[in-house]
């Protein structure tokens, strides 16, 4: 069987199982959770073997420490997977939610009320733990999920995936609501992305080639995926103090993830006082600074290019520049942001308002680090990840944002 | 300069202009939309004439009366353009909606903030009419616009847009908020399905040819719009006569248009009575049945093939079959449906439950016709087309549905 028909094989038992799924019960969907969740913690054994021949593997063709890391499981961390499963459980149902409704003029009535998307094809990089994750946000908002993981992680996925379409089975839904693409090269990707009809949307989760990639060549409708080259502007009015702990904060906090800061803007009636500080403060975490002439003019610090501008460094790394005012900011953002997040420090009320307006990204965070834009610290419980795209979902997507809708109109024999 | 250039740099004036019509007040939008309406109502001349020049080229190739007519504009035509204005400028203005709000556990304030997409491209088919229409719906909802009509109907667009251009222009908004795409090509169409970066959404609006096509080559994320091969079944359960005004109205109040109905399925405990009159009803009305072997039974109904259930007639002519019970008819429509709207005759609460449950398209009908699947009829005032996708809109389109979010967090120095 060729790639193609491999994976439209498991994506036509994937739209049949959607079916049974869709008009689950939340009960049956919170069963199945926490069925699978105890199953990951009772094959406990199982997984990790399996995973240690991927650890073995990534080490033998040399992949770096900091990755093989990623791709390493133990107890602990199965058990951080099981109990995001159970986390699940307990939010919400999005499905049935009604979102407007009102009677019309004729006396028809009319609902608009949340439905599963039907299947999900995930597309994802090392870490085994979305696996899991992807799998449990996709059965509660009632999708269907086919699972495309790293090659790397090939036998630490099987395995949960195992482990969790059993639990699945003995819950009383159909098995295939959970089920991995068969394959392990770009071949299985390429068919997931034409299986328009089959695969209702496509979420691509790993770094800027990946997410690229999908955007390009698939006819599934896509939502872009965690790129994140994210602004911080610290303007006149800002309190410095503040200021300098939330530069510090959105760019050190954690470097590898998508709301870490990757560009600073500083406000040039503030630079002379600004500047020293936030250099020092900066180097002193160990962070390169690629930075403009005035920026340049402090000892270790680049010269900053066009691709320092627009870079997601995911490391100790920040571009720099000093603006004019807060539309040179503006300005800055809107010719190299991938349009993520970005913050501004600042006191002075219009300013806030005007760059709140201005600045067309998923976030915009008010004297707040950028680290912020996140799921869970949105509340909203689980997180399957954050979009950059405009259309359907902007930021964190949790439930609801796995949900399309349906109008259900109700009459007693209108016509027009 | 090629077309892909023209378009790009048509693009980006648009893109630079959506800046500035973002952050424009209610107030300014709607002084717009009225100095467009009278702007086209006093270019009438103008625009009738070049109207002309469509019409006469149309005519010369011997493009099809009905498509003809469909070109053609009057004075009533324009006015009631114009009228589709000013109806727009008094509906509310999506922008600044608040979805959704809350403080944080850490006293970060959180608003979920509806905001324009920035750039949308629409492609549309031969009525001149979308021109002012989507212009209108664009402008309120803060969107520039990209018009790429049917090469057919150039003189007319062109004086169209000439005009509230003008308008646009007198009310202190950018001219290019609204824009021709140049070139008569595919090649033209091409470039803006290139055009990421620079356009946010592209909405094509057509037959099935023109939608698949765009959905297979743009990068640019698509709205899919205005398919319907829509389904009416009559259960046993049904009230007969109730039904049959149902089905007449539904297949033959206007059968050009997406809500129409194409497919009749009739449960066969019905069959012996409801076939007979439904037969006769529809044959009056001049519809061709495509029918299963219990329809062929009758006189002047046709065998339907596989292709007769999978087609959007947009004439009169049906496709019809019998069925053994509720789940055989969702069957059918899961097979054949496109999505859009499918109704369900019936008295009996546990049948019309399952129908709404299982039966996965944008509008359920439950005793109503098909043909209320309309943003007019659902109140939303104007409608810029209907999504039969998942993603983003489902259903009839209006104003807010042409905008996306965005999360705004506003805290005093919040780190983590």
């Amino acid at each position: 069987m060729s790639s193609e028909d491999a994976v439209r094989e498991v994506a036509g038992r994937a739209r049949a199982a959607s079916h049974e799924l869709a008009t689950a019960t939340r009960a049956t969907k919170d069963a199945a959770l926490h069925a699978m969740a105890d199953a990951l913690v009772a094959s406990a054994a199982d997984v990790l073997a399996a995973n240690a021949e991927d650890v073995v593997r990534a080490e033998a063709a040399g992949t770096p420490a900091n990755i093989v890391d990623r791709l390493r499981l133990d107890e602990s961390r199965l058990e951080a997977m099981a109990q995001g499963l159970r986390d699940v459980a307990g939010l919400p149902d999005p499905v049935g939610e009604v979102l407007r409704g009102s009677t019309l003029a004729n006396g028809l009535e009319l609902r608009q009320v949340r439905v599963p998307f039907g299947v999900v094809g995930m597309i994802y990089e090392a870490r085994p733990n979305v696996t899991a994750d992807a799998a449990g946000i996709c059965l509660k908002s009632g999708n269907a999920v086919l699972l495309r993981g790293s090659s790397s992680a090939r036998s630490s996925n099987a395995a949960i995936v195992e482990a969790m379409r059993g639990a699945v089975g003995g819950s009383g839904l159909p098995e295939d609501v959970v089920q991995l693409v068969p394959g392990d090269t770009h071949d299985s990707v390429k068919a997931l992305m034409r299986a328009r009809g089959l695969v209702d949307v496509l979420i691509p989760r790993g770094g800027a080639g990946l997410i690229r990639s999908v955007v390009e060549e698939s006819t599934v409708p896509v939502i872009e995926t965690g790129v994140g080259n994210c602004h911080v502007y610290v303007d006149a009015s800002a309190d410095l103090e503040q200021a300098l702990a939330v530069v510090l904060n959105s760019k050190t906090h954690r470097t590898s993830v998508c709301n870490a800061a990757e560009s600073l803007l500083v406000h040039e009636d503030v630079a002379d006082e600004f500047l020293p500080a936030v250099v020092e403060a900066l180097q002193a975490a160990g962070v390169l600074i690629h930075g403009d002439s005035a920026f340049a003019e402090y000892d270790d610090v680049v010269p900053a290019t066009d691709e320092d501008h627009a870079a997601e460094f995911l490391g100790l790394e920040i571009s720099a520049a000093v603006v004019p005012d807060v539309e040179g900011a503006i300005a800055h953002i809107r010719r190299w942001s991938s349009g993520h997040t970005e913050a501004i420090l600042a006191r002075d009320q219009a300013t806030i308002r005007r760059f709140v307006a201005a600045v067309d990204s998923a976030a915009v965070m008010v004297n707040a680090s950028t680290r912020f834009t996140d799921g869970g610290e949105f509340g909203f419980g689980a997180e399957i990840g954050i979009s950059t795209q405009k259309l359907h979902a902007r930021g964190p997507m949790g439930l609801p944002e796995m949900t399309s809708s349906k109008y259900v109109v109700v009459g007693e024999g209108h016509v027009r």
